[in-house]
């Protein structure tokens, strides 16, 4: 395996830049470390669902790119990554802005293990991820 | 358990209308069948990750919607339903309106447990979800 | 892809006789189609936990080796296979005799997706499993 | 919800002895505290799966009981629990003895979330796992 690339916080900012999904739901990237990664997402209305909760598929979508960001922090530069995977739990409902942090628990050449925690303003653990995520060493971070 | 609700697909569209998480993405309520409820999203650019697939957290939100309506389906009115867990394997990348649907596997007094697929235009099987939901007999579906 | 081994039931009845840990529990190697294995448990006493049911984690062994040697029915010769994650959810307690059915969904060249069912002897539907497996075509499917 | 009971350990211990499928693998309980449980399991051939390794479900076997004590310390005396689902990943091959730990991450009152880690005598980290549970506060610890 070729060495992780210095430059992964540039990269990682990049790449979240270019997730429009990620724009749609206000998530910004507020931390990236390596294997380490913190996405913020404020509160609004229109990301709840029928009972005025966060729907638990947002929660799932930062967490998902938490973890991602984190493994994808300790790849060499010009490869990409994709989820094989998640199981989250739902903790506690939230209706408040959130944070989700991804860490990675271990990285292989081809898989890595992430685990994402999110929580709520007031420190209440709202949910608990566990991914799976594939190393694509020749395919490039963007549209192909 | 007290009886299902005969009027559970008017209860359903009714809540999932107010799920604003599903009007952000553009998702419609397709079909809503005793136990099975599907969910249709039409592509769009605003969903897709860094690489231009729809966001592997999107998929995890229609998926969880229509699994979760299809358990409740099966309730009794009056009730609501939380999401305990969620588990999917994301199959093949999708760039394409996608459809959802969930099905009740088991359902219980207060577990149901219920699958999720999701499927690309042409068929191609994007995503499989495998589901846990609670009952909460005494909460309406409602923000409190 | 090489092509699936024409001889993969021959290959997966004799990998399945050295795992120790099916003889240990009593299970055996009821059916072996491509893409489909079926695996039937005995009950026995020494199966269960405090309750007197089947344990969980033996319910899981052999969903587990079920979906494998599904996934492995599909693969060259002379690869093997590695379990990357499962999650089962159970979803009924068992004090019975059972079985295991594994079924690929989805063959990758690197990762397969499987999904397993457990039954008990009246038709009770007891666990069911989601499993994702990798690909090692360079290695054998014995001790190296 | 009652308190929980201050002899959680004593009541852990003789649970645990019924479970014959320990008895079955060898695996014993060498730390009790409240939220988190160890059980160690020498290496035995029998353990084994083809290639040599201890079987998936092995690993499963030991996170499941050691997440599922881990819960059930902090329960009132005189119900019992049920394993609603886990979800594990394997991190690394083992033929060595291990360790599982469980701990709760979120006690509720009818819900309860758990880690369960498994590690090799090295200090390998084998396996990570994800459950949910479920109390039973009227139903026995024992067979009914």
């Amino acid at each position: 395996m070729n060495a992780p690339d210095p430059n992964f916080a540039a990269r990682i900012r990049e790449s979240f830049g270019r997730q429009k999904a990620m724009t749609l739901i206000g998530a910004t990237l507020t931390s990236v470390e390596a294997g380490e990664v913190e996405i913020a997402l404020p509160y609004r209305d229109e990301l709840t669902q029928q009972k005025g909760f966060v729907h638990g598929g947002i929660l799932g979508m930062i967490a998902d790119s938490a973890c991602g960001y984190a493994a994808f922090s300790l790849m060499p530069a010009g490869g990409s990554l994709v989820t094989v995977e998640y199981k989250m739990n739902i903790l506690a409902p939230a209706r408040t802005s959130l944070r989700a942090i991804g860490k990675v628990i271990r990285a292989g050449r081809t898989l890595t293990v992430a685990r994402g925690e999110v929580y709520a303003q007031d420190g209440t653990h709202v949910a608990t991820m566990q991914q799976t995520l594939m190393a694509l060493p020749d395919r490039p971070d963007r549209p192909e």
